[in-house]
């Protein structure tokens, strides 16, 4: 028997076989409900109001009189017909939360890096007699040499003036200094004028291209970075320019932009409508945001050093570059601004997350962990900070790691497992299974680990399912069969992880994790300190806080107190775009901010050793996940 | 007989006929000795001290005792046998005192656009690892955003550094902000680092090539500029340009500078010592002053406007551009910086003159007269400045005068008329004469008129001398015989004047008087309150103050009020390569200066026609030359 079950506030219904329970129902409907206790009825953080015919037993954490009401626990409630299922706010898992959480906490003075202003001159007169330039400097209430104009809009100048009435709209370049005029329009073109926030990752681009008048997003287009074909991480990219190729590198990311862009612009008749596309021309200036690799890559700068002991870039502030001088397609003198970033591994994404995240303007303590092949972390408020990196391995991000991949279509995404050892999983775009995305993976080791099948040292323990067996080297858990799989795919090719895939997740959360605690214990503080922990990096859409915790990822802190950044280069890159004043944060933070070479520090090294456990060798620092052990 | 005389404290030497008087000698020997009267030995002025044997009667303005010592005028002395003459300062002509005096005033705090520094960097270490960049701001005593690399310096900075002991010189654009990082060079590079101050004229265009360590002149090229073939004069060069000749009068430009930069390369070894020549790669800045037109036909700007009331200009403070951006062949991202102009008319090259002056700095009241095709005013002191142009024709540049010429060898430069209308006169460069100069043309008109050659209208008289004749119009005067001229010029043509040509004059020394008149009235004022007049323009190498009040260029105030400033707009432009406080003046200058258009005022037209006579209607303005008429 199937029954249709409808989840409110988001009106998503699910057909499922009678007795499933209402959390693995809501699961299947892509909603994540809290279950510390890993579906044991214990922890009570899944209890939702119900409507309809379940099966259930009152358990100690409800009343009589909300029992009464139709509240359940999702763990312990069984569907017997078709109903209906309330999700309050607190017990669903914050995964798509922050989205709108930190925009609306850096609302935006707008204040872009171009701007257009629409002018009506005085035309000039035997008294009034200065030159046109100065005219429109002086109407801008500006002083002499606080703007000059580019060569290429002081030619066009005198004729626009005189053929549109003397009418006209200043392209203007507010971050340089002087200011520049880059272009003048005939008339009032102000609200035509667009601006690029660029996220360039090792992996994967991302564009936005936004309307400068008023903020808002026209269009988002992201692709692989076309470097990926010389080195898939940052060391490999590195190698290959000191190889002979730089220039190579650098035209496949300038090429990654400019296709970028042309979609866009394509798509942006989606947003404007038709015939309103926005023109490259009218792109007049770019925000980006990179690692400083992929910044030093981008402008063709030799990153040879950022390799070597002590670690030194060519620049951490890169200058304001003009589109022309780099190859983007967009107007050819579009100012480019680089976010700022400290040092050659907390680079200017990083700047951009501590940006996004408004950490710099709290006086409580915060810290931001961005998590990929290098894991960087930032600590402190609005008075300081300090940074570290460490290298953490790609195994989020889908490498070393046998059925690993990228948070893709076909990735899986999120997992359970259930006391008989089956697997549910639920995969992004809810294709078959490819493989297993970076949240994938924290879900699966923390289901392991809490059914029983992993040891502390994540060690797959020799069990009575045909889903654990030996592999060529080692042990390994199937957590999908070859004939669930993507028939693109590997057909026939379990979905496996193995110890070896284990070790390489538990060696990056390790290192993550370890890098929070030094940067902490070196201030003489622990992570109860910390009043809020924003999350950034590559592995997925989402990430399931308590099974983060379970394997020792995150601290054992309550849930309140993260808060997922998504693609915060992007974010901050965006902010930059838009305001002056994050602009000046920007430079600020990247100034201000220390910066700790953890790679030849004892203790850390102690604390990694420390960390290879599930979820820690001391375990006391994780409370939470020892309770869960042991009930 | 001929006798060798000898004139200190010059220690020149000439030999010349018995009987010639002592002014004659020192004429011979290239020194002009005042004689406001003419030669007449009224004056007085002409008082040398003399040593040897000489033929002379006591004026009553020498008394007995100084007629014993050897004191006689010059006038009404003549040479009896080999002797010596020494010459009072007073008793000179001060044309080219100036050179020395303004250069004096003007000492220079050097601040040159582009410095080189030789920094000596700490090495980086795990503790100290800012970027590369980052640490020559630090070392360079900035803050972050004080000091931005080019992508060229970025590029090489790592390896400069790596390969020279963290030993670099620093090449740095200082006028722009943030300050740019031009150029990087190995080890101590500090004393290779050159300038160059360029004064574009309509005609004319020379170059300085300055060393920016200490300020001194390396060489100094000039030619003609080559936009000549395309129209002579300023108005010429607009028509052609808006025939859509723009880009051509652009390259004639750009051509002719490389060309002076090529030249003064090669000539710099001469300064600097064999094997020592400047590269172009060293020459790292430029100042340019030139008039309005010639500013946007350098830049490629179209100058249709200034033609056409109310003549407005493009720019009057162009942005700092780069070298490679307007194809100027040394160092691809030296700064380029214009010295800003007030107007159309009153462009670039007379704010270098107002810094060349230092009128700017004084609280008494000084006149600048720069005397050209356009001729410009400047009037003011510490506190105000008031400006004007006036269209004054191309008389005093060789123009629209039967046998004038420019300021070049074979021009005659000075004249003397003697009682029997006989003609001695001197070239540039001591060859057979070609034809006739602007200070050679005030020097003739002077002389005809204190000879009555020509009456008060400027009109010839039929006089008792063969070198007074009917010409194809109209009557004119013979300054050379065909016999005399050069053999590669017109051999047989004569060299005259004619009564057009002498109306011509007459208009272009009327047009100055009269917008300096105009000017001083406009503010209550009148010659008399003008303590310093500085003369700039290209009549020639000099111009001789009292034949210049004697036709009514300049106005009758004693000798000692005047200043000759040579070539102003390149004397102000080297001050602006190496001074940021005279930068600042240039701006402030342009910026407060107030510009008074002459073309559509009835003042102007009124005093014009007043001055259309010798020295002028109202003779009372020149009770001098009333005296001299009347002696």
């Amino acid at each position: 028997m199937r029954y249709a079950v409808t989840f409110h506030p988001r009106s998503l219904t699910v057909e499922v076989e009678k007795g499933t329970t209402i959390l693995d129902a809501a699961f299947g409907a892509g909603i994540l409900l809290n279950s510390v206790c890993g579906g044991k009825g214990t922890c009570g953080k899944c209890r939702v109001l119900t409507r309809g015919l379940f099966d259930s037993s009152r358990p100690q954490s409800i009343s009589d009189r909300d029992w009464e009401r139709g509240y359940r626990l999702a763990c312990e409630t069984r569907i017997a017909g078709n109903g209906e299922v309330t999700v309050p706010e607190e017990a669903e898992i914050a995964s798509h939360q922050i989205l709108t959480s930190y925009f609306a906490e850096n609302v935006v003075n707008l204040a872009p890096i171009s701007a257009a202003r629409y002018l009506q001159l005085p035309q000039p007169t035997l008294k009034d007699n200065i030159g046109d330039m100065e005219r429109v400097v002086r109407v801008m209430g500006l002083d002499s040499g606080e703007l000059k104009g580019t060569l290429r809009a002081l030619k066009i100048l005198p004729s626009i003036l005189r053929d549109s009435d003397w009418k006209m709209t200043a392209i203007v370049d507010e971050v340089s200094r002087p200011r520049v005029l880059i272009d003048v329009r005939s008339g009032d073109a102000s609200l035509r004028n667009y601006g690029i926030a660029l996220d360039i990752g090792t992996t994967t681009v991302v564009l936005s291209l936004i309307d400068l008048a008023d903020g808002r997003d026209i269009a988002q287009t992201s692709d692989y970075n076309k470097q990926i074909v010389y080195g898939e991480d940052v060391l490999s990219r590195i190698t290959y320019a000191e190889e002979g190729g730089l220039e190579r590198l650098n035209s496949a990311i300038v090429d990654t932009i400019n296709s970028l862009v042309t979609r866009a612009c394509d798509e942006s008749e989606g947003c404007l409508g038709k015939g309103k596309k926005v023109l490259k021309n009218e792109i007049t200036s770019m925000s980006v945001a990179g690692n400083t690799t992929m910044i030093h890559l981008f402008l063709r700068l030799d990153p040879k050093n950022i390799r070597y002991e002590p670690y030194i870039s060519t620049v951490n502030a890169p200058p304001i570059l003009r589109a022309r001088d780099i190859g983007i397609d967009i107007h050819p003198d579009a100012p480019v601004y680089c976010v700022p970033g400290r040092a050659s591994y907390v680079g200017g994404d990083i700047t951009a997350g501590v940006i996004a995240s408004g950490m710099y303007e709290r006086s409580e303590l915060s810290l931001l962990i961005d998590v990929g092949t290098n894991g960087e972390v930032v600590l402190g408020n609005s008075d300081w900070m300090v940074s570290c990196s460490c290298s953490a391995g790609p195994a989020f991000e889908g490498g070393e790691v046998t059925s690993g991949m990228r948070a893709m279509t076909g990735a899986i995404e999120r997992v359970r497992i259930l006391d008989n050892y089956d697997v549910k999983f639920s995969t992004i775009g809810g294709t078959r299974p490819r493989g297993i995305c970076g949240s994938g993976l924290i879900d699966l080791l923390a289901e392991m680990f809490m059914r029983g099948i992993v040891d502390r040292k994540g060690r797959i323990q020799e069990l009575p399912t045909h889903r654990v067996r030996r592999g060529d080297h080692c042990l390994e858990f199937v957590v999908a069969w070859g004939e669930e799989t993507s028939p693109d795919a590997n057909v026939g090719n379990d979905i496996v992880v193995s110890d070896d895939d284990i070790a390489n997740i538990i060696r990056t959360k390790g290192a993550v994790y370890s890098a929070c605690r030094v940067l902490l214990r070196n201030l003489k503080l622990g992570f109860q300190d910390v009043h809020r922990i924003y999350i950034a990096g590559g592995f997925g859409n989402y990430i399931d806080t308590e099974r983060a915790i379970i394997i020792g990822l995150l601290p054992d802190l309550p849930f309140e107190r993260f808060f997922f950044l998504g693609n915060s280069a992007l974010a901050g890159g965006r902010l930059a775009l838009l305001s002056d004043e994050k602009r000046t944060k920007a430079r600020a933070v990247s100034d201000s901010m220390t910066y700790i070479e953890l790679s030849t520090t004892q203790a850390f090294f102690d604390e990694f050793s420390s960390s290879l456990f599930l979820p820690h060798t001391d375990i006391e620092q994780f409370p939470t996940v020892l309770g869960l052990i042991r009930s």
